[in-house]
This record gives structure tokens, C-alpha cells and sequence, in this order.
């Protein structure tokens, strides 16, 4: 059933000379399907198209893109069990997990569409003319988000469906009125050849404009630069690791003519803090829930808790023990594919070998099952701050202790970290009370803040933000997950003394579309221009 | 009273061995007071202070936050007459101009303390915990803005008060909890001290912490890029020159470990389409008000209208007359400083060569007297559209006209423009509705669309939009005027399971701030947490 082929709008194009092959972890071997790799040409088009379909887009009512991403929702189910198969083939990861997974994406695409829906997500701001003012009448003045033109979109590999072709850069960066391009992740090409046929079926239903949405296959290095580097890209969301992301960074800033916005989520080691009186209370728990959360879909989340801090004495000492056996006695577990996993060996390697490092459990090395077994290691505070090798990320269920004597060692330890997407706090009401300036700290290093939880297990809602400071991501005024993921892909637009007739709906007295706007500097749901 | 010394904190400070002096474009001297140059170490200590004291800054209230931004009002209006003088001689520009500017800035001030004070201006956002959820239970998300660290802001020439060093940038910087660093405009050093002065004034009378706020003396290439590279500054808010811009786009964005934002309001010519059945109806009256709008403040404004598109008839060619005449009878004016004088001969210079320019008038070259005479010139599109060059900003008084045969011709045109801060409609119904792709082409381009209007004159408001795509800015997702300039220095923070008493007021259940908020995907100001 699969093609290979690349997909400008509603055309098949397959007119390059290199392919690129699937990989299963699963059988250990290519996948038969060759995918041919975009040539120059065939970017030309989709960015090209994607231009033309943009302008025409971007004027469609809410409505109509609201049916748009709910059908697309619609087509990935209908895929049925051979998407599954097929993500379950390329990715080695657990049917219920990729079940779940696909929930979270359609459920995704439907939050979209319920927010164009309320439309309130747009900002509308009015302030009415005052004719009378003194020295200088004031003009009308309205704003509104505006959408910015074509999206591209890299995936993520531990995330086939939540973070890829129809994930949640696509869902918002087509909510908000853009047109996209992906570009299909090596790791899952069928999956994702599916999807983008799944989203182009949703487009022909729909009856979107040729270019609402292209696929495009081929590598990051070559392909994915070339993309982002194209004059008619006018911004990218990317989930991945820190080099890939920061080479898109700076071709995105400083390799082309107009730089665009990158939105890529990177790398992060998610700290605990284990404080001191609520391990005292809970420590067999807490050690069954972190070492859960460490194993966790072969510990191949971004939000997977890679540093846990503890104020040493005697229960913490004991928690160890319990982490210990616990991570011991969960089993090697399938990873996604040969890179990611000889990349967790070598990196618990390089951590071992640095100044200080006790290993507490290494599990067998199962690399050649393409199999990830867990890992734990502990440091000293000291130790843990004089060595910036020791915040590189182990993508994997492994995670480094790091003991700290008093709050004072914990304070510089925390003052050294570098961004993170997640903070916890593992701790009781005193715990808070006397480590405040430690969750302080902690708080101005992250994104999310999980209070006396696990990072893994990202919400998609309203108050989700799935971002956080460098190098988490290159923009930490953004998030990926959830409903303000939309607000990545517009820009405000202001109209000034523009006539009634000729303003978008939202932006009228009347407030056709009813929704909540600040009208001279109040938030209110009601028409504008009576006195 | 001039000290001519750097501001670290409250610290005076003069350890350099380098100055700098002030020219007056009036007396066409030097001014007497030298300014010693930062040197690494006091650039170093403003840093260190600014860090310390964001701690204890970002923590206060809104109502305490409120109070020092209209406290550093009054001090900016207690320096009285003496400020006026100063700038006067500084900058060339006249008194009225200057009140107008100062009442502006302190305008912008009180803006920001009543956003403050109002308090919604944050993005409260609270999904309440779904203990009953299948398959999984939901838990308590909260998510609000943050500020996020020290800002260095640089000021521009053509705004002595209201983008300075009690500017926008810096309002709206300190007004999001950010503690702030101002690097001296070398054009007007004594007007920056003075005002840096009223603003640790306020910051004493206010007991705010030392390095809230920090005076830098220093050149953009050195001093400046200093600043910018320096690891614990967090954002940079500019405006200026596409060249200073960009030089301080590409040190944040490459040559630090960790990348900043940059917002950089650089370089725009704001298109005027001057569109026929409007131009036939009104023509002496716009030729009136464009003519009075690129010569305002000698034609030095970031949306000066600098380039004039035309549908070739009959009435445009009277128009053309009527404005070529208006603009002879407009004398020359005195500019900012020397380089500003001689740069918008030089630009008029290279339009004025370039392939199929006719100059329709030229006042005299009063650069020995630092004054700027009008210029307009014109060009067919064609020729507009193969020369990027007549892109580049003349920044003066003058403009170039477009004279565009049809509207396919016009829209050809419009679509060879890059990003700006405004584009202004001059039509009337019919002309709107017959050039309604020229319109919306023209304003995927704008950060502002002025209907009939001229740009100059940009309000401070909450529905300003005052930036635009590239080059206008270096970020298109954000506004330097207006409250949403706010936005800028925040970033969103989320909460999950944070017990209440732990929370900020912002995302209590009971709403003590009585903001309004986003609960469960609902926007109101009633509390949380109720049945």
C-alpha cells in the first residue's frame, strides 16, 4: 500500500534518484518500501503551493478549518489497525501505547477545532476613536492574530503520531490559518507517508486548496536544511535533539535573508527535587513512581526525569536502596532505533567516566536486542556543578543522583542547571516553606513545575506549557503542547480607521462571532460603538 | 550637574579611561561634559546588580510595581525645563515636539501601571484536576506569564524620551517584573543621564532593590555588543538602524551559549497605495497630508512614509504636482546629528542614480547646516520592482513615487516589498473593493494598515501593533508600543498539583487579583475550585 513518494499538495512526485529505507527494531532490518527523497524540485513545488493555497486558506471561515482538522482526525482513525501495525513495525513501541498515542493526537486536533470554534484565541483588542481628544484626536485602532504563511514541520521520533505528521505542530500551525510542510521523520516513513494520506484525504473531503498540506521525505542534514532555509518558509516546529534543532536554529537566524521563528523543543533532563520530609513519609512510593517514570516508554520522553536531587541522611539513603532494586527489577525494553540505542549506551559510558560517578545499577547491555535497560548513578553536589558533561541528556531509562549536603549545596547545585522543559517537586507543605529558595530557583529554570508527580505525561489543555529556557527549546516564550500552541504561528495585524464593511468579523462593533475582546482596555463580549 | 558617569545600580561609577561627548546639531559643536566609557567590569556589576536585584523585583506586587513606574514619571516631570533644554540641544528638535514626547513617555508609564494594577494583562490560565477521568486521571494545571531576567535596552536617536532610556522598552520591561539595563544613545548622553537619574530616583523613593536599573555609557559596537553577548542578560529591546540591529540580532542569536530574543525595530518605508477614485475625489487634501508627513520632524520617523504607489491617470499626475509643490514650500529642517544629515544626502544620492529615477524636486543641500531639504522622486514599477535598492530607507524627508499602470502592474509591485511597519490605504469603498487584492497582499507585509490616514503618529494604546516581519523587526510576533509590548519580557510558567497556599495570587482559586482568567477553557473572573 505504501508508496514512497512525496506528496506536493494532491500530487505524487517521486523524481529523485536516492531513497531512504524504514528500519524496524522490531525485526532488526530495513523495511522493504523505498521512499524516494525530495529533490530540489519537488521542495520548490510544495513551498510554492503552499503559498498559493495559504492566501486562499487563511480567508476561510473558522468553521470550515474546524471541520477541516476534526476530519483529519476522522481519516486517522479510519487507517484503522494498519497504522497502528505499521507504527508498532517502525517504532518497536507497545500497541497500547501507540493506541493511546493516537487518541492523544485526534483528541489534539479536536482541541484545535473547539478553540476556532470560541475563537476567543485570536486577541482581539478595540480601541474606538476618540474625535475629541485633545491635542491630537485618536484614530480607531483594532489588532488581531493573524496567520504568517507556510509552516515546517520536523517530527519527533519517540512520538509518531502526537509529535509528528499530523502532531501538534501541524494541528495548531493549520488552526491558526497556515498552510504545512513536514518533513516525514526517517525513523517511521510508513507511519507517517499514512497520516500525510490521511490529512490529504481530510483535505479533499474538505475541499482545502492544493498546498494546505505537503510531505516531503528525506534527512535532516540535507532535505531538512534545504526547507528551512527556503525564502517562502516563514516558520518551523521542530521535536528533536539538540544538534538537529540547533543546526535548523541557526540556518533559520543566520542562513537566510529574512530569519524566520524556530519553535524546537530539544533537550531536557527534567530535575527532581526530593526534599527531605516528604521522602521521610513516602519514600517507597515515590521510589516506585520515579523509577515508573524513568522506565517509561524505554525512558524515551523528553520529559523523562534525568536528574533527581536529594538532601542526604538517613532516609535518603534508604530511598536509594528502594530506586535501586526498583529500576533493577524492571526489564530491557525495545528503543526506537539502532541510533537512539547505541547513543543510551554510550552515553551512560561517558557519564561513568566522569570525576565522581558511582554507578548503583547498570543493567545488562542489551544493545544488540536494540533493547534500553535501565540505569542509575549517583555524584556529589560538588561534583555534579564543577561538570556541565553531566547535564547531557542520556535519552533512556537511566538517571543521575545527585547527592547535595544541606540546602546551600542544593541551591548551587540547582544555580548550575542549565533550561528545562519540567521541574518536580517532590516534598510536603514544611518541605516547600524551607526550601522555597530552591523551588525558586528551580522555577525560573523550567517550563512546568510538577508538584509531588512525574514530568512524564504532557496534558494537552488549556494550561499546558510544554517549553521551557534554552537549550529546552530555542523559545521559551512558546509552548507545543496544548491550546496556546496556536499562538506560535500568528502575529498581531493592526487596522487602523479601516471601514466597518471592510473589517474581519472579529474585529467588528458588532461582534458577530462573539467573542471575548478588550475593548478600550476591557474584557468584554459585547458590541463595540455604543455609547 | 551633567556627571557623565555610568549608573550601576546606585552606584556612580567612572573607572574608564575612554569618553565620549555629546554634539549639538544646533551650535554644530561638541558638548563640553565628557561621559566615560563602561568598561568590562562595570558592564560586569550592572549585570551582577540587575540579576540580584530581579530576584527581589519580580517578587513584589503589582500595586508596589504600579507605583515606581508612575513615580519615575513624576521624577522624569520634576527635572522640569532643564530636560527640555537638554534634549533641545541635544537632539535639534523643537520644544513642542519634546513636551509632546515627554507627556508620551510618561504617558506610556502610567499605561503600563494601570495594566498592571488591572492585572489580567499575565494570561491566567487554570484546568482544574479531573480526579475521575478515564483512562487516566487529569491533574490541576495552572499556567501564568513570568518575567524572565535582566533586559538591555538601547535607545533610539529620533526618541530622545519615548523609545529611551524611560522608553517603551524599558516601561514595559520593568511594568513585566524585569529588572533593566539602558546603554546610553551616544547622540543624546546628557538627556539619558538626566532621565537615568529620575529613574533611580523613583527606584529610591520606591525602595526598590539595587540594579533594578542600570546606565551604560558606551557605542553600540563595542559597549553595546558587550552587553548583549554578556550571559546574564536575558532580552534585548532596540531601535535603531537595520545595520546596529542586525549586528545585535546575530550576537544574540549566534554568538552566545544561550540564544535571547531580540526585539529590534530597525528599518521600514511604510507604503502609502494612493488608490484612484480617492486621489481623484481629495487629491490637494492628501497631497496636504502627505507632504505634512514625510517632512514631520524633518521626515525622522520609523514610519515615515517613503515610498508612494500610484495608478497612472489623469489624477495622479495632478496629484503629483500638488505634492511636488508642497513639499517646495516645505523649509529645511534640523536633523539628529551629523550622520543622520549626511546619510540622507548620500541615500538620495544613490536613489537618485539609480535606473529610470526622475527627481521631481530637490531642495537645497543644507548639510553644512545640519538641516534636511525634501525630496521626491519617481520611478515606474517595473523599475521599482528589478532594484531592491530603492528598498533602502532615505531617512529624511523624502519619498519616492511608484507609478504603477494597472493594478496587476501595482500588485506586481507591492509583492516585491519586503516586511514593514505600516502600509496605508488611501481609497474610498469602491477602490477598496476594486484593489482588494492589492490590499491584502500589502498587508500580509504591515504591521499596521492605516486607512486613510497617514502612518506617523503612532498611539500608545492597547490595539497598537507597532512592528511588522522582517526587516521592519527582527521579531513580527511582538509590538514596542502599546500594553501588548509587555508581552515581549514574560514567559509562560505552568503549575501542576502546586498546592493552593503555594500558588501566586494570579492562579489562586479564589481570584484575590480578581483578573480575568481562563478556567476549564471559559473565560471569567468568578474564583475556581466551586461546583
Amino acid at each position: 500500500m505504501l508508496r514512497g513518494h512525496n506528496l506536493t499538495g494532491y500530487t505524487e512526485s517521486a523524481k529523485g534518484d536516492t531513497f531512504l529505507q524504514a528500519f524496524s527494531p522490531v525485526t532488526q532490518t530495513n523495511l522493504p518500501e523505498n521512499f524516494t527523497v525530495a529533490t530540489n524540485e519537488e521542495i520548490d513545488t510544495a513551498v510554492a503551493k503552499a503559498a498559493v493555497a495559504f492566501n486562499l486558506y487563511k480567508m476561510l471561515p473558522a468553521e470550515t478549518k474546524a471541520v477541516f482538522l476534526e476530519t483529519i482526525a476522522e481519516e486517522i482513525m479510519a487507517l484503522g489497525d494498519a497504522l497502528i501495525q505499521r507504527a508498532m513495525l517502525e517504532t518497536g513501541l507497545p500497541e497500547p501505547r501507540l493506541t493511546g498515542e493516537r487518541g492523544r493526537t485526534t483528541g489534539q486536533l479536536k482541541l484545535f477545532a473547539d478553540l476556532l470554534r470560541e475563537g476567543s484565541w485570536i486577541e482581539a483588542v478595540i480601541d474606538e476613536a476618540l474625535p475629541d481628544r485633545k491635542p491630537l484626536p485618536r484614530s480607531d485602532l483594532r489588532k488581531m492574530l493573524v496567520p504568517i504563511g507556510p509552516v515546517a514541520v520536523f517530527g519527533a521520533s519517540n512520538f509518531p503520531f502526537a509529535f509528528s505528521t499530523a502532531g501538534g505542530d501541524t494541528a495548531s500551525a493549520l488552526a491558526a490559518g497556515n498552510t504545512v510542510i513536514v518533513k516525514a521523520h526517517p525513523s517511521h516513513l510508513g507511519t507517517n507517508e499514512l497520516v500525510a494520506t490521511a490529512i490529504l484525504n481530510a483535505a479533499k473531503k474538505c475541499n482545502m486548496p492544493d498546498g494546505v498540506f505537503s510531505f516531503i521525505i528525506g534527512d535532516g542534514e540535507v532535505t531538512g536544511i534545504q526547507l528551512v532555509k527556503h525564502p517562502g518558509i516563514k516558520a518551523i516546529g521542530f521535536t528533536g535533539s539538540y544538534k538537529a534543532g540547533m543546526a535548523i536554529y541557526k540556518a533559520a537566524t543566520n542562513e537566510r535573508e529574512t530569519p524566520i521563528p524556530v519553535y524546537a523543543e530539544m533537550s531536557s533532563i527534567n530535575p527532581v527535587l526530593l526534599l527531605p520530609n516528604k521522602l521521610k513519609q513516602d519514600s517507597e512510593k515515590i521510589a516506585t513512581q520515579i523509577s515508573g517514570s524513568v522506565t517509561l516508554g524505554a525512558g524515551q520522553f523528553c520529559t523523562n526525569p534525568g536528574l533527581l536531587f536529594l538532601v542526604e541522611d538517613a532516609s535518603s539513603e534508604i530511598f536509594i536502596q528502594q530506586l535501586t532494586e526498583k529500576l533493577a527489577a524492571v526489564p530491557a525494553a525495545i528503543m526506537l532505533n539502532q541510533n537512539i540505542c547505541n547513543n543510551y549506551y554510550k552515553s551512560i559510558q561517558i557519564t561513568a567516566q566522569q570525576q565522581g560517578i558511582t554507578s548503583l545499577f547498570a543493567g545488562n547491555n542489551a544493545a544488540n536486542e536494540l533493547k534500553a535497560s535501565p540505569a542509575l548513578m549517583q555524584v556529589s553536589a560538588a561534583d555534579f556543578i564543577a561538570n556541565p558533561q553531566l547535564q547531557s541528556e542520556m535519552f533512556g531509562p537511566a538517571t543521575l543522583i545527585v547527592k547535595c549536603n544541606g540546602e546551600a549545596d542544593l541551591l548551587n547545585a540547582i544555580q548550575s542547571l542549565h533550561g528545562q522543559l519540567t521541574g518536580t517537586i517532590i516534598a510536603d507543605a514544611a518541605d516547600i516553606k524551607n526550601f522555597s529558595e530552591c523551588i525558586d530557583l528551580l522555577t525560573s529554570k523550567v517550563g512546568r513545575v510538577v508538584y509531588n508527580g512525574v514530568p512524564t505525561g504532557v496534558e494537552v489543555c488549556h494550561a499546558m506549557a510544554h517549553g521551557g529556557p534554552f537549550p529546552a527549546t530555542t523559545d521559551a516564550r512558546s509552548t507545543s503542547v496544548g491550546a496556546d500552541a496556536i499562538k506560535r504561528f500568528a502575529r498581531p495585524l493592526c487596522l487602523q480607521d479601516c471601514p466597518q464593511e471592510f473589517l474581519p468579523d472579529a474585529l467588528k462593533d458588532g461582534n458577530p462571532l462573539n467573542i471575548m475582546r478588550k475593548v478600550n482596555g476591557s474584557y468584554t463580549r459585547a458590541v463595540a460603538g455604543e455609547e
